[in-house]
């Protein structure tokens, strides 16, 4: 980073840029959304990929940082930089376009600055589904969802977006374009570099479109609540779920009563599946062919777990309108959240057998600190909690100043110790690149380090991410 | 490669081996499926990942070359250096061990040298399923399998095995041990390694273990034959079966006639399912929920597709039995093809829809070249066709010695016109470094060699193979 040059207005006026690619550096692009930090950078907005080539590249003669930025809805950090050398900005919201679509190959071909809903919608309009789905996806684009492995609610039956994605069209940091937009199912002609650059957080290159994998509708959906003993139980009944339904599932996610009950304090309007909230309830959701019905399927699930003692109630969607009132509860979860303020929130994955035990040992370890408000939600079928620590009732997150630090260490502590991840879906960002070298193999960050040297020598991509 | 240094008798001396680890060079391990190479080298198969870190370590230290060697089962030439400086054929053959089995999270761990289909009993015998499947799954082992990313039937619903695999444990060229056998679903921590060692042919590092994903045993499976009308017919009642059953379809198989002409003249046993058989038809498995009948989703499909025209003739397996009957069909159309002997075959893919274009394309194409016989068949529900050009009848391979490059760059570059891959499941190895030169992005390569260099910077990893 201290080799780097700072964007100056000189070296802005150098560049062939079309009209409109200059913008205004306003809060939008230069503050993340829970408001933690402020960025710094000349924002260009491109609107081919020869133009961001040619950006790109000048930045590489020049040493000048590049700052990519998507949809602005990163939560470490990945999308600003604070200090520094000054970096260019590189919005690619100019290039939006579906170029292609090719339904009967459940392919479509999107730009990096495509909104996740718009591509949805592309998909929905030749009967097919895109199934990343995500609270963002109103806003989020192409590109940073692909450099940030994005997760979701249907990650369990569809992958995160790694999963959803057949080729890339990358523009390298010295400015040569990399032409690997296929759509082809199988190709092992050579290194797998999709999946390097998926998930590198815009340090080895810009994604400047992608063809994306649709897949087929399902032909019948349904959705229940089910309130269960326990997190062990809610684990069985995974995979009681898993042998009737296969792939069948969609999303399965774990609700603790501490959220609703957030959502009731704060005002949240939201409707209750039962009368009586259990401490803990999964949602469960599943895609199913033609010729079974959703509602005797999950029913059947549910008596064969009622038989065995996993479930002490549940709730089947009778219909569109009820499957929505039962995803509302699970996706208002993190309003709650917001509105009464977390100490410090975790997005933690730990192998799925280890989940009761880590949500116990948790607990015990946490108490040992200070009295909390523990609401531990999320992606069970992946293994994949929001783990998140609130004051007690009266209390504000100011009042735990003190002890943030060591909350946060003590839950990644316990993760780790499982085996686990700090950050199951959020990546590393700025935010978390102490946590990657605390908690990663050594030998892997020096395979890490050795990749970043390789592929952007002067290091200009998105310089203090992911890599110091 | 030229600054290999040979593997000579004192350099094996000078190591510290656990007894039976130096083997006899014997053919096994020096030869190849198809007869065509001879390979060199002094064969090492050491017991620990320890012991391959000190045989690596060692081959580093003093530039000599190392040949990967797994099940010995690719038909590219990836396992066997036919010249050059001698190398340690490095073996993983005695590291066979199921090292863990954690069936409540659908993950097994392998170390690299468990044979395949040990893999498959591993996992069925706590009812799961190992999905990867192909024709070699008796003889090829984990290490291989990933490092080829190999395919097979079940990709289509499954994927490649790259999508089965959640971490590795791998030793590196300059014999540090990247710990990465994860059993996690998600984690966003730093580059996706895991991927880039897989499908990278042995040539960035030795994967020692995997942690591998199992799926639940599908509730109800099922399989039909069906006679099509055209390969467009088949692309038709390939989304048609989508829409029924989404991701419950497992695979989707195209037969030429000629596949089962030739098991016929050849005398390969095969019960058809035809009375009459038809220019093309299609295999079909399913594997679906509980409560939905596999026979009658089947005929469902058959209906539908019959009223669009698609098909005309339908066979749906009522027992186990039959279903193997059906699957032995597909099975042996390569002995078949065996015993008439290629003049060249490939392992193409090219995107779905123009399928139907490249296969008459194809036939046009080498009708101007010669006279032939074509068996174009195979994973259609991937776009991934082996197609096969044989003599015809009365002639053999040998009398077609003089036209066998013109044949295979006729079929290699019409499938690049397509936006297609010559290399769909095989791989690169050693037989296709040239092709892979013609057909690829520059800039792909170009970031290819920089990531070879970065990661094996002696240049001791499987020298010739992927790049030059």
């Amino acid at each position: 980073m201290s080799n780097l040059t700072p964007a100056t207005a000189s070296f802005i006026d150098n560049l062939t840029l079309s009209d409109g690619t200059i913008r205004d550096a306003t809060g939008r692009y230069l503050t993340e959304p829970r408001g933690r930090w402020t960025g710094q950078g000349i924002v260009l907005a491109p609107a081919t990929t020869a133009e961001v080539a040619h950006i790109v590249k000048s930045c590489n003669d020049a040493k000048v940082g590049i700052v990519p930025y998507s949809g602005g809805t990163g939560l470490v950090g990945g999308q600003l930089m604070h200090d520094g050398p000054v970096p260019v900005v590189l919005s690619l919201e100019r290039m939006n376009a579906i170029r292609a679509n090719y339904p009967s190959e459940n392919v479509l071909i999107a730009e990096a600055g495509c909104i996740l809903a718009d591509v949805q919608t592309a998909a929905a309009d030749v009967n097919r589904l895109f199934p990343l789905s995500l609270a963002s996806e109103g806003s989020a684009r192409i590109g940073g969802l692909l450099s940030t492995n994005a997760g979701g609610v249907n990650v369990l039956r569809y992958g995160n977006a790694r999963a959803l994605c057949l080729g890339l069209e990358v523009v390298r940091p010295d400015g040569t374009i990399w032409h690997g937009l296929t759509r082809l199912r199988k190709d092992n002609t050579g290194y797998d570099l999709r999946d390097l650059m998926i998930g590198a957080e815009g340090t080895l290159g810009i994604i400047t479109a992608a063809a994306l994998k649709m897949v087929p509708q399902p032909a019948n959906i349904g959705a229940a609540f089910m309130a269960v003993r326990s997190p062990s139980a809610a684990l069985d009944l995974l995979a009681m779920a898993g042998a009737h339904f296969g792939d069948g599932l969609s999303a399965f996610e774990l609700i603790h009563r501490q959220g609703v009950d957030f959502m009731s304090e704060t005002g949240v309007d939201v409707r209750m599946p039962f009368a009586e909230q259990p401490n803990w309830s999964v949602l469960i959701d599943v895609g199913l062919p033609k010729g079974l019905s959703p509602d005797e399927a999950l029913t059947d699930l549910f008596a064969s777990a009622f038989a065995e003692d996993l479930v002490t109630d549940g709730v089947i969607a009778q219909s569109d309108a009820q499957r929505d009132a039962l995803w509302a509860v699970r996706e208002n979860i993190p309003e709650g959240n917001r509105r009464i303020g977390s100490i410090s929130s975790h997005d933690i994955s730990v192998p799925l057998s280890h989940i009761p035990d880590f949500i116990a040992q948790g607990m015990r370890a946490l108490a040992e600190i200070g009295d909390f408000r523990i609401n531990c939600f999320g992606h069970l079928g992946d293994g994949n909690l929001h783990y998140n620590v609130f004051p007690t009732a009266g209390k504000s997150r100011a009042d735990y100043d003190h002890v943030r630090e060591a909350v946060k260490t003590c839950v990644h502590d316990l993760c780790d110790s499982f085996g686990g991840s700090v950050s199951a879906e959020h990546g590393i960002g700025r935010l978390k690149v102490s946590d990657l070298e605390k908690y990663s193999d050594p030998v892997k960050l020096a395979m890490m380090r050795s990749v970043k040297t390789a592929l952007d020598p002067v290091g200009i991509m998105n310089p203090g991410a992911v890599l110091r």
